[in-house]
């Protein structure tokens, strides 16, 4: 049955999944690297972006699984780009230039309505202005029986997480401190929305925690 | 050097050390005993309680190491017993019986003076009124040239830990979702306090992380 899952989502031991200050310069926040660090050191993350090498093993095993079997992706506003309220008439087209790594269609989260927008590969940006069960029923029709990966940021996740709608998280617990930030899961209770932590795998660069719902 | 140490500490994938609803019945919260189910389950620690049988491996060889070269205990009173405010005719003896685990003197901060309380086993608590850095010095010349180990609750560790004053780090995390209780983090810089994990280790019960001072 298809899934809604997070995948490859870095966490720092505080609890941050991005650093303060997002902006231009800063995409995950000011330090917010550093919770990524196991995945741009994998050989598959370097292959994404065209560049040679990078370590193989468990981690890198893990970042590939999150992009197995994905038929489309759901994410915030924030994750698509850092610029805020209506589009413009020369809009914003996404972090990643015109062969972004998704492949498949993206559901943007906005309360601003715009045309889809289609880059190479198979790429098609669609921007959901009705809420997050509208953008998970467009993203599970399209993904045509696959799963749907749930993308950035925090809030985001939150949302989905809030109204029970998430059933597989995976988190990469990062061996990092950012001391400020974006917190997953604070004053959000996932014990009482029924999540349970099935499994533990550790990998060099980080501990991967897979969470989902049960019962 | 004798070092201010945390060791054995379990906190949960949402930043948990304890449970909400501390009291007589739920001295670790309610649901806190997840967050040490890994010690729990040791040979270390049934030996500790008078029981055979447990686990040995990773967690177990950690376990020990908490109690290896300890000259002294920090507590807060929380740690020590349920009840606040004056200690009254009958005062709390500790929630550990006639000998407790620690067998050397253990400093216990609070707000209202008692006389020394000693038991069996080289148990003997001091009850400190004049704060963290007053029960650090004590705690240090007791323990002559060993290191002093902090114990809970999470609100003790944090002043510490905002202070500056502890050396080291051990967190257990623990493959478990609380939901609610006492955070460790919330609110607490440690980055910017100058805390970095150097080192992670997997247990099969507990991923263990270390975290001190750097610079």
């Amino acid at each position: 049955m298809a899934r809604l899952r997070v995948s490859n989502f870095g966490l720092s031991l505080d609890g941050y999944g991005a650093g303060p200050g997002q902006d231009l310069e800063h995409p995950l926040g000011v330090g917010g690297e550093a919770v990524h660090a196991w995945a741009f050191g994998t050989r598959g993350f370097n292959a994404m972006h065209g560049q040679p090498g990078g370590e193989t093993g468990v981690d890198d095993d893990i970042f590939a699984e999150g992009f197995d079997h994905v038929g489309a992706w759901i994410i915030g506003r924030n994750m698509f780009g850092p610029d805020r309220g209506p589009w413009g008439s020369d809009p914003w087209r996404g972090w990643w230039g015109e062969n972004p790594p998704f492949h498949v269609p993206v559901f943007v989260l906005t309360r601003y309505a715009r045309e889809p927008l289609a880059l190479d590969g198979g790429n098609t940006f669609h921007f959901v202005t009705d809420g997050p069960q509208a953008a998970l029923a467009r993203a599970l029709e399209a993904a045509d029986g696959k799963d749907v990966r749930l993308g950035g940021g925090l809030a985001t996740i939150r949302q989905y997480l809030q109204a029970g709608l998430i059933d597989e998280l995976h988190l990469a617990l990062a061996p990092t401190l950012l001391g400020r930030g974006e917190s997953l899961f604070e004053s959000l209770d996932a014990a009482a929305l029924g999540y349970r932590c099935h499994r533990t795998v550790p990998g060099a660069g980080a501990t991967h925690v897979y969470i989902s719902r049960t019962g």
